[in-house]
């Protein structure tokens, strides 16, 4: 077990290595453009180069910590669940706390770093890029990595070599489970990290205009309430933990119990904390700001939910799906589909009604105070939904490590208590980056010092255009990415298999770290395109259009994508969970064709889950904020464009 | 050979009753409330209740008389490839001939018909809005029925009784032969029918406002310019289709140039013909028009090309498709979603092209021109795209009457050349869409005489995203309903099966229009709920929200539903093609493993291309016609509900 333990870090930190190689060009070649920009041309402030670069340095540091902490603990709850399911939980759930804190400490301090530097918020929104872009590396690259090695895991060793499943003889098994840290496990660290820093930072940026229209607010307070809230939400996220925790001879039932409670507890101390914060240092005339944050905190929960009733195995969405099977994989993936696009009403409904009611309130500030309400929870939710990749893989190590079978099976039932809480989460993390966006976009307006762009000039309409087609086009690329990869991956394990003949039989130790390398690589290389995309594509759009198309390149991206990420990770989610209804039992089990044909459901839905659906949500934030630093080159650029061509 | 024609023929008369009952319930609810709103209220003209009516009437007729003729026509085919692929290509051929000239010339019929009782072209939006409503049961309906048929066909026929596909035997295999009737060529018609219709009426509308700004040019001329360009198209495609024939041995590629030397000398025609138009009528100085009109033909041959490049199984996307069938139907899903994905840049670019330099050139209207020259081919495209369904129906009359194998290959060989010359068509249809939807958008502005919208109001971003939303959910609508709807037809064909067990034996004649009225049933019982969605969306969005709210619901539903029906259209032609590739001897041809992978792409596809896709367009345009023709209405309930809820 330890043996396999030390593969999997050793694993993590083979691609850690490789990872780092590649971000750091683009980190360099970024501060370079930004220095340019910066201390040659005048136009940025002198720190934004340096802004840029701490921004991705945290958002690395979050997910590395968070994996680092999560390959440590794999090992540990598998033994943990070996004595009690609430053990187990209690190993798991401590890892995923550390990662929370983590997360939501670093953002914090990076934000206090700056903002002691250097008082002005828009030096932020740099930093909050250097995150996005760091973060859409990281959920890239480990959502290629990770689908990658499962697919050539699978199709040479289960297929062609004839070895089960998790097999150590396999050397892309250890890959396989290296996948599931540095995807769903430090992708999510650096993308939730980028979340909650951008929320933040977005509402600071906002909060500055926000105070000219408010009465006796200060422009230095409005500045400062979002972080206030933020800290109060660290400190009842941190008193939440402390709940979470049953006896020995707990039920599944009991333990999700358990962490409700902690979650609930933290929201009612985070809503009775801030409307204390507001009323003692505003006023009572002020709470309209602890409205606002309770619009958004609402809002979450709803989309939570939903999250949860599309792809959860306990509603009817899921289960119907499951019916599907029956008549084959073409049905499923319909199915799929068609239970994706439908569970996009709900969650814009959602996001339509905060809207209105936090602008209603508050104006656009109101809209950056609901993220921030949204994630204040971060701590605790990160905490409940890190923690089910940690049971997955414990489950994987006593798998290979031929545990008793009471340990695979607690460790499923924390894995599928993991699923439901991390539903949740993935509702605040969707429905946060619509509103944070929508604050960005706001933001670019009062930049450009415009906030009339009329939608029927034809410059906006084609914006939209643009805008709309991105998230699809990126999309695409990240799919392909998968397939690519997972070829290098199947090369490389024959190859280890024809050099090596002892492995097959068990006399040879497969070269996990070389197998992980090759994934690993693949995955980086493949992530450079779409990434450059998220870049690129705002920066062209506004050389030649101008800043008013890109204000509608974003909404465009903004709407679309925002549908898409949804309709992708439901539909991904549902599918997973299909499977795992007719693993239950339903409709003939393990090995029938239902089955079967739910797999090619479950196969389909990874990259839509993993890869693609989640990297949407940083790429609309990216887009929003290399749009806003870049914003004074890229007039500076437009204006020659035009006047070269006319 | 005649008694599977008539059956046919009486499968699709038993599909058209039951069409015309549900569709009559509709118009007369539609024309009662617009009754109202005009005769009872004067918010109307007293004659917009008839233009609604007679536009669903010219729209179903076109589709009428297409299915007609391809009925009769498909065993003719059949029998005229005995003798020579050119003579099964001849029959074919005229049959969508007169498809094509029914579509144009029916589409002007009613045009002038309007014009010449009430000179004001807004009357005419309400007629676009009945051919529009047509369109959408058409295709809806159409698309449901056929995939619903062909699903329970195979799905008891071939797996559960153990028949061949296409054997007389099977009840469902004759409603499968209709539905390829009523969904590819009647659907099509009313579908091309509302497209041709509505670019030259949304044009018009716009005509009336842009001879403003124009100096010399009257409205009334601007007004009949794109008439009389549909005019001369028609001319010229009547033309070409005189170019379309060949010697009696000639060979596929021969047949395939005589077919584009029709099309492209209807195009050079067209050209030459409008170019004369505006320099005699109008005078040299209004060469804009014509060149609007040209910008519209180029981009109509540009996203024609790329829909035929990304689909066609004679360039790289479709082949690389087919290897990713080796690895399995997952892979083969992930690639095709991907490759649809990706094919919606060039469109996107090409119609953003189309939109700027019409703008350039006229403004608003001529982007509506440009809409009308891409569809002033429709004679010939029309033409050259209905043929293939009657191919393909030929080839299955020959299988299931035993004709000697050299009729099925030509028939093969023909509808592969339909496929062809279809995805041209197809870009048509789609780019116009996009652009005749545009063009409604502004005419929208101008019946609330608001061409200022701001997209950083929050009204304004809420009406994207549920704009943005609203395809998604209606795909998931008519996806579900094709499901639901096989369904029915599944235990239609095990109640025969099990009622009349003379029917496998041969001895009894299967109740061929009984299990055509089920699918009917199902097909006319499912489209209801998604027409409603793009009747009651807009007008519901504009009573809550108000106009400006409406405005954006359009442009985020265009921009987001334009990409989305590229992506199914694509990945569906793709995955169809992909499939036929390797039943063409690639990677191991039929019955290989490969195969079937791709049997699971072309189900998944099915309601792809030919259900949900070329929905979105009907529904897109749809949605602003039901804007414009109640927006008075609306603006008058917008008002009560605010003096309501203030």
């Amino acid at each position: 077990m330890k043996e396999l333990s030390r593969a999997v870090q050793e694993g993590a930190i083979a691609y850690l290595k490789q990872q780092y190689k590649v971000v750091t060009i683009f980190f360099v070649v970024l501060f370079a453009i930004l220095g340019v920009i910066s201390w040659g041309l005048g136009l940025l402030s002198g720190f934004v180069p340096f802004a840029f670069i701490t921004g991705g340095f945290f958002s690395a540091l979050a997910g590395f910590i968070g994996m680092t902490v999560a390959t440590r603990a794999n090992a540990r709850t598998a033994w943990g669940a070996r004595e009690s399911l609430n053990a187990g939980l209690r190993v798991a759930f401590s890892s995923g706390t550390v990662m929370g804190m983590t997360v939501v400490g670093l953002g914090l301090l990076d934000i206090s770093i700056w903002w002691w530097l250097e008082e002005i918020p828009p030096i932020m929104i740099t930093f909050g890029m250097g995150a996005s872009a760091m973060a859409l590396f990281a959920r890239l690259g480990g959502g290629i990595f990770t689908k990658a090695a499962d697919v050539g895991a699978d199709l040479v060793g289960k297929v062609e070599a004839g070895i089960p499943e998790d097999d150590p003889r396999n050397p892309a098994s250890i890959a396989d489970n290296v996948g599931d840290n540095v995807g769903d496990v430090a992708g999510m660290g650096a993308d939730l990290y980028e979340s909650y820093v951008g929320s933040i930072i977005a509402t600071m940026a906002l909060g500055a205009v926000a105070s000219l229209g408010l009465d006796s607010i200060t422009a230095l307070q409005a500045i400062q309430v979002p972080v206030s809230i933020a800290t109060i939400g660290v400190l009842c996220s941190i008193l939440g933990t402390f709940v979470v925790r049953a006896k020995g001879d707990a039920s599944q039932a009991v333990l999700l119990g358990a962490l409700r409670r902690g979650t609930y507890g933290s929201t009612a101390l985070i809503a009775i904390g801030s409307f204390l914060l507001v009323i003692l240092t505003l006023g009572s005339e002020f709470l309209g700001i602890w409205a606002a944050m309770i619009v958004g905190l609402i809002a979450g929960n709803i989309i939570g939910y939903f999250t949860e009733y599309y792809t959860s195995d306990h509603y009817k969405p899921t289960q119907l799906l499951s019916n599907e099977a029956l008549t084959g994989p073409a049905t499923t993936i319909i199915a799929g589909m068609s239970l994706g696009m439908l569970s996009t009403l709900i969650p814009v409904l959602t996001v339509i009604g905060a809207t209105l009611a936090a602008f209603f309130l508050l104006g656009l500030y109101g809209i950056g105070l609901s993220a921030v309400g949204m994630l204040s929870t971060l701590g605790i939710t990160l905490a409940t939904d890190a923690y089910g990749p940690v049971a997955d893989n414990a489950g994987g190590i006593a798998e290979m490590a031929k545990m008793e079978p009471h340990v695979r099976e607690r460790t499923d039932a924390l894995d599928s208590l993991g699923n439901t809480t991390a539903a949740t989460g993935k509702g605040f993390a969707i429905g946060s980056a619509a509103l944070t966006a929508l604050a960005l976009l706001a933001e670019y307006g009062n930049k450009i010092k415009v906030m009339n762009i009329n939608l029927l000039d034809p410059k906006i309409l084609i914006g939209l255009f643009l805008g709309a087609m991105l998230p699809f086009v990126f999309s695409s690329l990240s799919m392909r990415a998968v397939g690519r990869a997972a070829g290098d991956m199947v090369n490389e394990v024959r190859r280890q298999f024809r050099e090596k003949p002892g492995i097959l039989e068990g006399t040879e130790r497969p070269d996990y770290a070389g197998c992980v390398a090759i994934s690993t690589q693949g995955a980086q290389r493949e992530m450079v395109v779409p990434s450059l995309l998220a870049v690129i594509a705002p920066i062209l759009t506004g050389i030649i259009f101008g800043p008013f198309t890109v204000i509608a390149l974003l909404a465009g991206a903004l709407t679309s994508g925002f549908v898409l990420a949804i309709m992708m990770a439901n539909a991904g989610g549902a599918w997973d969970n299909a499977k795992k209804f007719i693993e239950g039992g339903a409709h003939g089990g393990k090995g029938s064709d239902a089955h079967k044909a739910a797999v090619v459901g479950d196969t389909v839905g990874d990259p839509f889950k993993d890869t693609s659906g989640p990297s949407i949500n940083i790429l609309l934030k990216l887009m929003s904020m290399v749009s806003i630093v870049f914003v004074t080159t890229v007039i500076a650029l437009n204006d020659l464009f035009i006047r070269i061509f006319s």
